[in-house]
């Protein structure tokens, strides 16, 4: 497919091969099957990120061909991630954050950021070249707190805001995402009362869910579809990713305190899960990949605790920067001469 | 006259060609020429400000010997223009948010901050000498940045502060800048009322203003002999700079609410500017780089409005950050392999 | 030593070594002496600290082996190092910060993240590698920064928080450290009520008690064993660590506001005298690697003013950040061609 000319018949295909791959390329499921489960998981779980995950792969492919960027990388859909994960998260959390709903001028904003996001993404790759690790999602990360922030000064809001408005309703208020900040006193928070005990069945619940809200899509049916999507790519992987999924949700319990919302609704989950993830893709399976493998989850779940408190007086998300930070400091190990960790050369999965 | 010796009496023009080289390049505008209009502009704007630009050269030539800085980058002035945008925002800002006039001890403290900078400036350019990118005004926004949150230690203020009282009076109130953050609730506020319009004829008149306000003076005389002393390097560059200062302005106008007293006063204006010029001054002018200055002029104007909300709870100014942010990922894509964008070999200009 | 296998009787003396060398080579002090001297200091002033310490370097010695940590560095006691910054420090500033004792959950959280800490290391310290800087003590500051946050979140704190209550307790308040954040209006603010003077004779004791607040322990029996194992190991690097501690101590006594307790304490030398220190340590000592130094420690001081706010904030120490920021800068001068400052290769201190 690689070899065809984009400017043939041949166009249509190789885009939806480019889009599909970089759906699945964010959770390191690098094919096409894996892309198409998890793209039914978004429209299952909410129809808007879909949409602004299709446009983002349209605009992503059109500027990656204008950027020069190369051939493989672009058929791998490496390219095209970050404005996928932009697109997708900037849909799911704007609503709560704002108190708009997703608009025209929404989509327009949205559109010209996607094209600004492109330059990042190659800008920030030229800037890590020469320490040979990858960019991962830093790219989407900085693009979406540009964004989100922006969004914010327009909608009034300035400096910093105790955060007291920001109790996180659960998954299940409106079906439709969990990364909603509820506006005053939500519901769960009144439900939940003064219930203080840990529900540690919700929070294997919420080990399960992590894999959704990769995507911005926090319910239980798409996070499943994802699940499947990896599973097509890589049992292995899938493992690694639930257990890393596990160890972030339980941490995250430990240190958060009552009512345990976002531990349940996934959103403690999703760092180390793709941390964990991450660090057996790009490394060999040993014992002691295993247990770097671990040590990265851990430290992405103390790293999002610790961030929490500067991201939560913006009032944004984490994102998904705890798992860069956590990713690339394991990764970098291995770059050191007679490394205890060494790098896959030749990636083909279980 | 770079051949000369620095211990004859050459020694005074080299340092006054390489002050106002220094002045220029702020801007990209490397002539001793622009450098004169430019300094004319401060004096007309702010005695202070011009004062505090000389000390800085003086100084900056000094340290520069010191430290073995090469002799062709201290007579471009690369060296020091670091120290001069030190001083000059320093001088220009300080009034306003200290509640002080500008004093004998605030001289000796800046003077001390000079030869700081001196040093800053050194250790960055070698930290960033692999890149092979500039780096550019990094070291004047990490000594302004110190300097300024320093004094407001002794000020008397600590931790985050609601900038309630951080309302911008616009550039006519008192004729001296445009930095400056009324304390209470300026006349501007009142005068403006309620009204909400967005009234473009400023909009542009503050886009024009971001010339002086990159000097921190954003008077529209200051602003119009900082233009002209740019016009005299290149007319080329000064097309993108007002380009950029428009979209930086119209930008600012859209993400931010009424009064517009900071889009009127050209603060927004100044970073896309720089972004702009910066762009078009290091690589070729192409289509590519053409929309390659338009994106990072964007690019500028959104970090602005995303990072203002974490200097405005500091009440420390945004001063070249987003600049320095957009340009640096615009350049870094001209390194890599195959680039879309090419890097200019001999810089002349038309 | 060196030349003896891990798996023989030396073990013992092996690790101990290790040990003792890293405890010195905090402050750059690499000799067994002088860390024998300064875990003494540790035990005088707080038990707990002592311990960790102890705990820390097991713990760092053994994933040291696990991850390939080359012998030498180990033997150094390079590697180990942070961890044992990061449970000194963690263990006198954590019963301040969240009103709690040191429990056992705490000391099964500080070895959990010890182990963390040692992955931290080796990652930055490859990914500092191609800039042939040394990585310094910011593993430590990462690791004791996220070990602090992640706790606050439990302790129920979120978002930033106005610092009323952080009025900094005198070291003789309990005998048993500096870092103390009182509760309430502590006694000392009461004591000194409105006295507004600065007493110079307090400011340079508070320079000696800079050398035991390295460590976290702030009273003057350690403070001086501390300096005596400086005084064992190099008198020429002690000079300039004196040095620099009356620069922090004075110019924190300049920029902050009274009372002064925490100029006093030390908290404002410790950091200007560990880049002063580094400084000589790294390079040649001659008259211009003596102003570079002078420069460094003023550098460092200005650092911690600035960041004081954002750090204050978030009711977190500000560690020894300032010191890395300032010591990698001026270094970073003496890797560009034709230095004005000079590496030393064979490091033997007079």
């Amino acid at each position: 497919l690689q070899e065809r000319s984009w400017l043939s018949p041949w166009m249509l295909p190789k885009t939806a091969n480019s889009i599909l791959r970089a759906i699945g390329i964010v959770a390191f499921a690098n094919s096409p099957l894996s892309g198409l489960f998890i793209l039914a998981g978004m429209f299952v779980g909410n129809l808007n990120v879909g949409w602004a995950c299709l446009l983002a792969g349209v605009i992503g492919v059109i500027f990656a061909k204008l950027l020069n960027q190369p051939e493989d990388l672009l058929g791998d859909g490496v390219v095209v991630f970050n404005g996928i994960l932009v697109a997708c998260i900037s849909v799911a959390v704007f609503p709560s954050l704002s108190g708009h709903q997703v608009d025209v001028a929404f989509w327009g904003v949205l559109a010209v950021m996607l094209v600004v996001t492109a330059y990042i993404d190659k800008g920030l790759n030229a800037l890590m070249a020469p320490s040979k690790l990858p960019a991962l999602s830093i790219p989407f990360n900085i693009a979406a707190a540009l964004l989100l922030l922006s969004l914010r000064g327009s909608a009034g809001m300035t400096g910093t805001h105790t955060p007291e408005e920001a109790s996180i309703s659960s998954e299940d208020s409106e079906g439709n995402g969990t990364l909603i900040l509820s506006d005053g006193n939500g519901t769960l928070t009144e439900l939940d009362g003064n219930v203080t005990e840990v529900d540690w069945l919700k929070v294997m619940e919420g080990s399960v869910l992590a894999a959704g809200q990769i995507y911005g899509v926090g319910t239980i049916d798409s996070s499943i579809l994802v699940l499947l999507g990896f599973l097509v790519f890589s049992p292995l992987l899938t493992t690694f990713f639930l257990l890393g999924g596990i160890i972030g949700s339980v941490l995250g319990a430990v240190v958060s305190v009552a009512p345990y919302g976002e531990v349940y609704a996934g959103l403690w989950g999703y760092n180390a899960m793709l941390t964990a993830g991450g660090i057996v893709y790009f490394l060999h399976v040993t014992p002691s990949s295993t247990l770097a493998a671990v040590v990265g989850a851990t430290l992405a779940a103390l790293t999002q605790a610790a961030s929490l408190h500067v991201f939560s007086a913006m009032t944004v998300p984490v994102l998904s920067y705890p798992f860069n930070v956590a990713t690339l400091l394991i990764l970098a190990i291995s770059t050191v001469p007679n490394p205890p960790l060494l790098w896959v050369g030749n990636k083909t999965f279980p």
